[in-house]
This record gives C-alpha cells, sequence and structure tokens, in this order.
C-alpha cells in the first residue's frame, strides 16, 4: 500500500508474520475436527494460535473462544450474559455500535451508561445506579470498551470491574481497540468477557476472540458441530485464526515500543493546536498512544478526509463501519461535543507507524486546513 | 500436504487461485467501509468476490451476503424464515447438523421430514404434510440440503421447492456441499435461500454466503455497522471473501471436468463391492460423483479411519464436525440402517483428486479390510 496509512482503528494492515502464518495455515488443507494427519495439522495450528491469544491478555487458553470477529464475539457476550440473567444492560454510550446495537436487539431495555466530557464513563453513575439495582433488574451487567475506537480515550475498566464484581454483576470489556496498544491484562481488568479483533492486532479480518473468566458461562449463538468446546458450531477458520495468533505474538513482543508512538502522536497534536487551534478530543483523558481525534470548527470532516486523502494520507471520520453515512458520531455527541463534532477527524497508527508518518500528517493536514481557510476567505 | 486427501466433504485444499487471492486480499491493508484509497481497494475485492459466487450459483450480485461460513448462512437463513413468519419448520432428517440445530435453537417445534432408504427426503410426506398445514403452523418453511454432506445423496430441490412455493412457503437449500461439484442455478431450484461454504470450494475457512432470493427478506443476527447492505455487521473478511470468490470462479471453470469423478468412485466402489460385500449407502439415488459412503458389516468405521490413516489415505466416519464423538451417524439412521451405520465411512474427493487417489484408497482399504478379516478369523 502506498501513502501514509494513519486508520489503523478502521483495519491495520496485515503483520508479515500473520500473511506468513495464514499462508501456511492455508497449505495445511485439514479440518481441526477430523482425526487423520491433516485433521491433527490443523489441530494444531488452532491451539497454537489459542495460547498466543491467551499471552496477549494473560489469560489461561481454555478461556479463549475464537469467532469470526469483534462483532461477533460482542455478541457474544451480551447474549450470554442475558442468558445468565442479564435483564437491565448498562451500556456506555460511547460503546462500539456493535455493543450498542447488539444490546439492543437482545429487546430488553438498554439504560445508557453517561461519558463525561473527556470521554471516560462516569463511575460515579454506575456506582449509584448499582446501589439502586432491583431484582427485577436481573444480574447486573454492564459493557465497556477498554479503548474508544474514535477517541482512543482509556476507560477505568478495574474500577468499573471493582463495582460490578461487588454487586455480583458480569462486566465485559471490548479490547478491540486496546489490545496490541496497551498492556492489556485479563485478570488485573477483572472483567467476566473481554473481546479482540484479529486484524485490529495486525491479523487478518474474519477473525476475533472471546476471552471468558471462570464467573462466566458462555452460551452459544451458532449450533450445529462441537467445536470451540460447544461454544461456537461450524469449522474453524485455521488461517484466520492462525494468522491472529501470529499477530497476537508480534504484537505482544512490540508492546513495549508502542509507547513511543505517544510521542509522535503529542508533537502532531501540538503543531495542529498551535496553526490551526484544532479542539483535542479526549485530551484530558488516558488515551491510547496512537489515536488522535481532533476539531476544528468551519471544517467538515468528510472534507478533511477527502483532502488527505487525495495527498495520500488515509485517515478517517468517526468509526469505519459507519464511514458511508455523513452523520455526527454518536461518540462525540455522548462526550457533549453537539454541532463541533461534525468536524472531528480520527487519526490513528499502529505496528507499522513511524514518526514520519505523523510528521507527514500534520504537514499534509496542515496545508488542507490553509487553504480551507483561504477560500473561506475568499468566499466572505 | 502428503498422502492421499479423499475428505473434501470435511474441507478441500485450499485451490492455488484462492490462495493467490487471498494474499492479494491481505495485502490491500484497507476496510471496505472505509472512504480513502485502502479503502476502497478492499471494497472492490470484495465487489468481485460477490460477482464470482453470484456466477457459480446463476443469481445476482445482490443476492450474496457473506457470512463466517456455511453454518452461520444456515442460521441466518433459519432465522430470517422464522422472522418473516415460519413457526413449524420442517427439517429433512439427514441434514447437517448447524441446520437441524438451529433451527431447534429457535425454541420453535420443529418436524423432521422423514427420508427414504436411499437417502432422499420423501416428497409425498411433504405434500401430505403442506395439505393439512394450518394457521398456527405459521408461513411453511423447509430446509433442504442440495447434496447431502455424508453420502453425498442429491435431493429433489426443484420438486419440493415447486410444492413449497405453491403452499406460500420458504424453502431453504444448503448447497454448502454440492456447489463446485454439480451445477447450481439458484433460480431452477426455486430455492428462497441458499448457503455456500468457502472452504468446501477450495477457498479458505472462515467465509460463507448466503444467496436469498426475491421472495426472501433477511433479518440479521449480527449487529452493529451497516456491512453487507446492513443484512450482517462486522469488518468483512476481506482476504476470506477473496478467497471464496477465486475458488468459486475456479470451480464454474472446472465444472464439466467434475463429472469425470464418478467413474474413479464407480470403479472403486465396483472393487470394495466385489471384494468385501461392502453396502453402498444411497446407490439406488443420484449421488455427487465425488463421494462414497458405504458400511462394512463387523468393521467398525475408527477403525477403517485410522488403518487408513496408517497408510496415508485420509477419509472420514460421518461429518467432520462429529468426528470426535463414537456415535452412529444420525443420517444413516435416518436412512433405516441401525447398527450397520457403525460401520459405514465417507470417501469424498474433490477439486485436486486424481484417479490414482481413489486407486491407491481401494487398494489400500482392501489391505485393511483383509488383515481385519485375518484377526477376526484367528480370533475366532
Amino acid at each position: 500500500m502506498s501513502g501514509v496509512y494513519l486508520d489503523y482503528n478502521a483495519t491495520a494492515p496485515i503483520r508479515p508474520e500473520a500473511a506468513h502464518a495464514v499462508a501456511c495455515a492455508l497449505a495445511i488443507g485439514g479440518n481441526p475436527s477430523s482425526v487423520h494427519a491433516a485433521g491433527r495439522t490443523a489441530r494444531a495450528a488452532v491451539e497454537k494460535a489459542r495460547a498466543e491469544v491467551a499471552a496477549l491478555v494473560g489469560s489461561r487458553e481454555g478461556s479463549v473462544t475464537f469467532t469470526s470477529g469483534g462483532t461477533e464475539a460482542n455478541a457474544l457476550a451480551i447474549e450470554s450474559a442475558v442468558a445468565a440473567g442479564a435483564r437491565r444492560p448498562l451500556i456506555g454510550l460511547a460503546e462500539h455500535a456493535s455493543v450498542m446495537e447488539s444490546a439492543l436487539a437482545t429487546g430488553l431495555m438498554v439504560e445508557g451508561w453517561p461519558v463525561r466530557p473527556d470521554g471516560t464513563v462516569d463511575l460515579d453513575w454506575l456506582q449509584q445506579r448499582l446501589k439502586a439495582w432491583s431484582v427485577e433488574d436481573g444480574r447486573p451487567f454492564a459493557a465497556l470498551s477498554l479503548a474508544n475506537n474514535e477517541t482512543g480515550v482509556i476507560q477505568p475498566v478495574a474500577e468499573a470491574s471493582r463495582l460490578m464484581v461487588e454487586a455480583g454483576g458480569w462486566l465485559h470489556v471490548d479490547a478491540v481497540q486496546a489490545a496490541g496498544k496497551i498492556p492489556v491484562d485479563f485478570n488485573a481488568l477483572g472483567a467476566d468477557t473481554l473481546s479482540l479483533s484479529g486484524h485490529k492486532l495486525g491479523g487478518p479480518q474474519g477473525v476475533g476472540a472471546l476471552v471468558s473468566g471462570q464467573r462466566s458461562t458462555l452460551s452459544r449463538r451458532l449450533h450445529g458441530g462441537g467445536q470451540e468446546r460447544g461454544r461456537r458450531a461450524g469449522t474453524e477458520n485455521v488461517p484466520g485464526i492462525a494468522g491472529m495468533g501470529a499477530a497476537a505474538a508480534a504484537a505482544l513482543r512490540d508492546l513495549d515500543r508502542f509507547a513511543a508512538h505517544a510521542a509522535w502522536r503529542d508533537a502532531a497534536q501540538a503543531r495542529l493546536v498551535e496553526a490551526a487551534g484544532v479542539t483535542i478530543v479526549g485530551e484530558g483523558a488516558p488515551r491510547l498512544p496512537s489515536v488522535l481525534c481532533f476539531a476544528t470548527e468551519g471544517f467538515e470532516a468528510q472534507r478533511q478526509v477527502m483532502a488527505l486523502d487525495l495527498d495520500g494520507v488515509m485517515v478517517s471520520a468517526g468509526a469505519a463501519c459507519s464511514s458511508g453515512k455523513v452523520s455526527a458520531s454518536k461518540v462525540l455527541i455522548a462526550m457533549g461535543f453537539g454541532p463541533l463534532a461534525g468536524s472531528a477527524i480520527r487519526v490513528s497508527g499502529g505496528w507499522a507507524t513511524s514518526a514520519e508518518d505523523w510528521d507527514r500528517f500534520a504537514q499534509v493536514w496542515l496545508s488542507a486546513h490553509a487553504r480551507h481557510q483561504a477560500r473561506r476567505a475568499s468566499a466572505a
């Protein structure tokens, strides 16, 4: 891919280790459920990947259930919680659409868990809500991302899980965007379930995983064969799983170096603030080192994305899965941004990003902004 | 993979065209929902594959919804039919576990559609049942495979669809095993929905598709982003989809030559019948040219599979997804086989299979059978 790719929160380019693992797995040509030689080789590839994914989040191998992606992992967690007695899901208002819409699809009354202006969830609200919990609300259940997909804001998951555990509840953590970028320790977070996506780690698209702890019981949402210990029917995506495992191993190896991204991002951010007075989204909160979300009054987001694309710099306006739509980000609305949300773009780096990429982005964006200002001035 | 692989009904080795398409798609590194250059390239790869899959079954591109595999495609069809008013699913008793168990998971009363001794469904039963249909039974809905996964028996789908259409019903056709082996014409079959699996075609595992006609409306079972025209949320499995598309194109190209497999299979079958008096399953019915399912009294299926594996010939006892279990095939029980079902194995070729593979299988099996007979004689 030519150009500067800074849209890792939409999808990461494939890591070479993952591409290699996919190719090797494709060459096996066996079904992991088959007892013959080819089947056993395929089974070994799946189990190797399971260990690699478990290692990334510090969990046991048996806790990892492979899915077709983060969306299915989130759905599996939410439906499992409902099967375990949840009647009133509490969903962070800045959560990914797959979490909020999967919760709504259960048909239960979903409560929005408010978000503060810096993008973090309101823990006081959760504490008060749990105090007022009633029997009819069923088992307490809440879903929260470890890092937000649009803003990169890191949520106080461990604090939330303490409140949920005290209440005898179930906390689902969407770690799709955080994994591989900051340390993720399943046990330290105290999550009951935790979702991961292969392609956000630099693995292939079409594979994900749900990590589940000892307090949680997964119900299945795909029925048929006994794959994944009966938790998910369907022939395993052997190449996808192998690729995700290799990406997880590489991401874990690279994790120490990932913190350096913050300095590159901060340098670009400082240039934009100084030259164009942009508003940094989530500035007061801890953020992923690789994400910059900012709004520029009067400079429509899609216009920025297109201007950057023409100069070979790829970023996005909000979440990729809703990129087609021209509607303001629900995440930024939840944070109280109002009309300014329509001018926010997301710049997100990842495993192959360099300081030069951030530098090039800032240069191209400032140039596009200057042209935009000139057009506005001449039109006025 | 070394050895003779005759377990295509479990999974097919990857076609070179498909492996190449996967590698090319992995190199794109874009999310099809992103509007920038990388996103548009990824989108183009998905839409090219959609056209290739549609061409394999003679349907329109817009009728193809990609899923994570055949199991999800079957579940999507069944849940969509239920959302459209089905209250009493009629499921062929020889259907794949993903069809029967997805139907049972709806919580509705499922009726088993009987199978005749040759493995084909009983059309008279269907006709009588539809005559006795009552309002409380909701919209008539039936599911039937085009070719059975264990026996290769080809079902009278067009006849069944005529009965279903007359009754204003919905017929779901599981074409996972048939596609790429016999011509599949979605319109001529008269199906409302039709499921496909990538890896059974020689594409990668972890991808499938549901083809839907104009009488059917799909409801979604994965919620979040607006992918697949709102029919299935989640970032598209770009490498998997591209690989499935390439496999579909190659399968369509090779289809004429596939009929030749029947002669190889028949030659092996004749040797086994003559030398060991085996019972051919589904002999009286039309069968896929590549499948041989047979039973041998007193020669336990798992023992056969292991003996063949030791000599480098890979086959299976029943469906791969239940290979781990030691229980007789539901399919053969439905056909009335009784205890003989425990000695049935499935030999299934595919795109890379040669006459020599079938020859080698027959030779190795006859030798294993002779050793088994000798052991029995000396034990007696």
